[in-house]
């Protein structure tokens, strides 16, 4: 059965998405892009933004699960608090829609698109495009990073799902 | 004009609300208490209920204007990020509606409650109780504060309305 991930990178200047679908072994990269706010605009305005045009790309995309990085911050608390505002918004539409989250640590996204937990970006990105089978590299970095997001997504919730299988395999009967 | 002002002390847990009107120059608390989200339930299942129940809320109060408190943190960033996130909803569901959102500090709150920036809380939750003549101390201890927020948003809203006909009194053809 394919599974449909919209992978998402974060951000409330920019947040990047990507759907990428997984058909028995093929992965394809059916959409991706970046949201934009307006630095100038207040933040309620900037949320409602994102939450539109975010509703959109879920209307469009229809995905099966959503694969949202988490996120760590040590330097910057003003960024870090306008991207976790960013990140309520978002998870709050999954669960609206009754998505299943998956969410993805940025060293799970090194491990699942190159194999090794201390990949650089461009490592990444250039996996992602040859894994996805892009004839360019997906821009903005956004794009690329949410796709990156979405592979790694698809390989966590299939293994939970193996998982929670097994889990229950004990107990035959139900 | 009556101004009915919503403050709200963000919380995923726990977020404390109150509605403060403002005729002339008596202030009552309409209604104040507290929405609760199950610490079991996934993250975005809470943010889902939280969304949906302060949306009751607002229903129910039809706020001219939305105070919330802007939150520092310094210690426990598990607890940051579930707050910002939390009120990453909260922001979004004031401008859904268009209500002005007024941002409040903590010291904010002491200084508009009390009078003085180092209150303790137990001063700035005994002064709410006297400035909206309760005949006792609001319970939980976040429907206190989001009166306290309330209050001070009141102030805040009144002052910048005033300094923005101020600024613009200068050009008397607009």
């Amino acid at each position: 059965m394919p599974l449909r991930c919209l992978g998402i990178d974060p951000g409330l200047g920019r947040l990047g998405f990507g759907l990428v679908v997984q058909r028995d072994s093929s992965l394809t990269a059916e959409t991706y892009g970046c949201l934009e706010t307006p630095p100038g605009e207040a933040l309620p305005q900037r949320l409602l933004r994102l939450f539109s045009d975010l509703d959109r790309v879920m209307d469009r995309t229809t995905p099966d699960v959503v694969a949202v990085e988490k996120l760590f911050f040590g330097r910057n608390a003003t960024t870090a608090e306008m991207v976790w505002q960013a990140r309520g918004v978002v998870l709050l539409l999954g669960a609206r829609r009754g998505i299943p989250l998956q969410e993805v640590t940025p060293n799970e996204v090194k491990m699942g698109v190159t194999g090794f937990g201390n990949a650089t970006k461009g490592q990444v990105q250039g996996m992602v495009q040859r894994i996805l089978s892009l004839d360019h590299l997906p821009r903005p970095d956004d794009a690329a990073d949410a796709l990156g997001i979405a592979l790694a997504g698809i390989a966590l919730y299939r293994y939970d799902a193996l998982s929670a299988r097994k889990d229950s395999s004990g107990d035959g009967s139900r």
